[in-house]
């Protein structure tokens, strides 16, 4: 069979893995070869292949008839040199594709059916509307317990898993939509001072203006060898670095991918995305912290309780300790949001600075004190007290300072952005309250994760009385454009809402 | 704000509109400007914007910082010189998405919902995986039928409707999903010679071998203006023309290219797609044919009752006269798949060649008589005699001729592919039965649709005796590569079912 030969495209496509072939290349002329089709690309007959979604060039320079042209990320994958000979054919779609449509039409699917899914997303044999149609068939109310279950346990074992010979191995997570709410960085130097075993793995921000990684990296390197890892945590009890080198349930990392657009955070996604890299990081003990909150992702108190119990369902039958905190997340926790600003915070507070802010060191001891109490040696209700005990000696300062040494101090750690905008109060009165998706939007407009600097700082919180044109809150940027594009939504609507005293 | 300078990258993304950016360039330096992320391009302030998803590029020869590249798509809908300076904005999500996830949650959609969603998809705001979204939606067990009739209604309202002045206008349908059933090819004739008004637009073949479209344009010309298959009308009371060049319920041509790879064909979806191209189309009178059988795409008598009685209550609601009838779906229907064969059938049958195949021949007049007696005049259950005399007196033959001769006979119609493979019996017997979703995929593989000569040829059907070795059908293909794909394809399965005699 005729052969193309390799080229590589400089063209980032991110998830997508696209292949680029000339309108008048020989192996074209059949409706299997037209643009958005998905092609299979293999060096030899029965040799490793990729599947790629075809776009169709007229321009020579780049990919001419008798190439095929890959995106960086396919001719990653591919892994073989430019003018490789390569065969090329249509790509037939994932068997488990049969799955999918089951369950679109209400089917309960088996473990079997979630590990074929699973296998043929992880190995990129989905395409991103195959991947929606599974998520959205998932969404449905049809979506039972035992589902998710098989999900998660699906999503782990296609993956990596970390082993730390430690009979308690701590962990926390927050399921996300409170800016702000930075207290991984307190809750590890404090359980790790304390001596209970923490190596935290955080992801980057996906529709937030900071993750836990983003905001460690204003300080410390975050993206660790799982070898460094283990010799920090072995000497520190704790370390807080980026779980994206370790290959922790690969599918989530794909599929938000297509969740993250379409704004997809169903229950049941949600518990099996997070159990799955918990479980895969090797976590014996896990603390769930739901915000509840009108502007928050959970909004009732009705489907915080529900979430809860799927959490415990599944967490209990994955073999791990879990306990869930329903807490206020009615706005915004501490005052920065971007990640200078909120690693500015969590300084403050371990530092006892009297400008910290009160809410982000309380909702950090309440939730640390509750892992303290995993302790079989903590007794009970006591955990807040041990936790505060830590904090004020200085003790979780100084794990703090030693962690980012051990991960490799930031030599110039990066300022708030230089191009700045005060947001000042239309009139007198007292803050009724902030929205949590408004300043968030904000902040991600500002320019926030990528730019470090870049977010809003937060003068005013709620209950607080203001004073015509005084300040609420502070835009940073980095960017003109960036900049731009936070102030004017910020004129549009400023996230804030007055009301008379 | 800084503009772009607008530049055409010379790549076919089809119904995916993809903007190029260079990775350095000056407005990336945010999240909302990382690959897979949705912009809205536009000149001026508040000009005309097009949405568009980015790819990143790391090659100036393809897009250079300070520059916009647009693919051959986007390029033509911004309708914009190169160099033109543009301005780039994150594109908010469409505003109708929020019905979408109503719908996904289980909620029953207003007109309103609808007709927003419609709007949007027309519009091009909606990305693929958008469109995954609400497709997965609406193949729920929860559309209920009046979801289809709002959905119908609006696909209808954002196009254009032709309009014929005739107090009645035939049209026929099938749902599709048998190979060679080019009934329309013989029913137009029939009836434009009995004097009834059909002025068919078919569309290209989408999952199939050939569709109408294609078959005629091995004939003749099928891209007729709007005005010149008013003037064929108006003198041959009939025409087969392409329905792509009308703008008659645009969003389904964009949902199909969503469809299409997800295999989706939920009843819902497909009795909005039908009925609203049919009343945009202007048509007062429907025939609707359901093939029914174990490879068809209606597999039971029950689903081929509920399909039909959803025709029936959206067709009555929408103001369209439609009849549905259930025919025989086991097998291809003549001996041609592909559109030169299939052309040669239809030819065949109109000659009265003793060579044409019956199945053929007595499905069109059935068919075409009960269109026949859509007429007042023609007296109930004297249709198909009516179409018998019709054809038989070559009436129908001259017809087709002068409808040919009037759209552009083809001087040169193409010949069936040169390269032939013989598919043989393993062994003495009976043929039980064909497969009807092999035999498309065997002549797709080949090469149909776009190669006019590809295909298959049926030398047995269902119910004929075969001795070991003997044919049971030939491949043709243009090309090597798409024989190859069909050969061995045919060897793996070829798609018949022998039995002892």
């Amino acid at each position: 069979m005729a052969t193309l030969k390799l080229r590589s495209v400089a063209i980032d496509t991110y998830r997508e893995n696209v292949a680029y072939l000339h309108r008048d290349c020989h192996v074209y002329h059949s409706e299997g070869f037209q643009a958005l089709n998905k092609i299979e690309i293999r060096r030899e007959e029965n040799g490793e292949a990729v599947i790629a979604v075809l776009n169709i060039v007229d321009d020579e320079s780049i990919t001419a008839p008798g190439e095929l042209g890959l995106s960086e990320q396919v001719f990653q994958q591919l892994g073989l040199p430019e003018g490789t000979p390569v065969r090329v054919r249509h790509a037939t779609p994932p068997r488990s594709i049969q799955a999918v449509h089951r369950k679109i039409e209400g089917e309960a699917l088996s473990a079997q059916d979630y590990r074929d899914i699973i296998q043929d997303i992880v190995e990129n044999r989905y395409s991103k509307i195959e991947m929606a149609a599974f998520l959205v068939g998932c969404a449905e109310t049809g979506f039972e317990r035992n589902e998710v279950l098989h999900l998660t346990r699906a999503m782990v074992e296609t993956g990596d898993r970390l082993q730390w010979n430690e009979p308690l191995v701590a962990d926390k997570h927050c399921i996300g939509g409170i800016p702000g709410n930075r207290t991984t960085m307190l809750i590890v130097p404090i359980v790790a001072a304390h001596g209970l075993c923490m190596p935290k793995t955080s992801s980057r921000a996906i529709t937030s203006p900071a993750g836990t990684a983003d905001t460690m990296e204003v300080l410390a390197q975050v993206d660790l060898s799982p070898e460094r890892m283990r010799e920090i945590v072995h000497q520190h009890r704790g370390c807080l670095a980026w779980g994206g080198t370790a290959r922790l349930a690969p599918a989530d990392d794909i599929l938000i991918s297509v969740e993250r657009p379409l704004s997809m955070d169903s229950p049941g996604q949600m518990v099996a995305s997070i159990l799955s890299k918990k479980v895969a990081a090797g976590s014996s003990h896990l603390l769930l912290d739901i915000p509840l909150g009108p502007t928050a992702k959970v909004r009732s108190h009705r489907d915080a309780l529900r979430l809860r119990k799927l959490f415990e369902y599944v967490g209990d039958r994955m073999g791990i300790t879990l306990e869930v905190v329903i807490t206020d997340g009615t706005q915004p926790i501490g005052r920065g949001i971007g990640p200078v600003l909120e690693a500015r915070d969590v300084m403050q507070v371990l530092r006892g600075d009297p400008a910290a802010p009160v809410d982000l060191r309380e909702k950090a001891l309440r939730l640390a004190g509750r892992i303290l109490e995993f302790d079989p040696d903590v007794r009970g209700g006591q955990g807040y007290f041990l936790a505060r005990d830590i904090l004020d000696s200085g003790r979780a300062l100084a794990r703090m300072e030693a962690i980012i040494d051990a991960q490799g101090r930031n030599p110039h750690p990066p300022e708030p952005g230089k191009l700045v905008r005060e947001v000042r109060a239309s009139r007198d009165g007292r803050v009724a309250a902030i929205d949590n998706l408004r300043m968030a939007s904000l902040a991600r407009l500002a320019g926030a994760p990528l730019d470090k600097g870049a977010g809003v700082d937060l003068h005013r919180k709620v209950g607080d009385p203001v004073r015509r044109n005084e300040v609420l809150y502070v835009i940073h940027a980095d960017f003109p454009a960036n900049f731009e594009f936070a102030c004017e939504a910020a004129s549009q609507d400023d996230g804030y809402t007055l009301e008379e005293v």
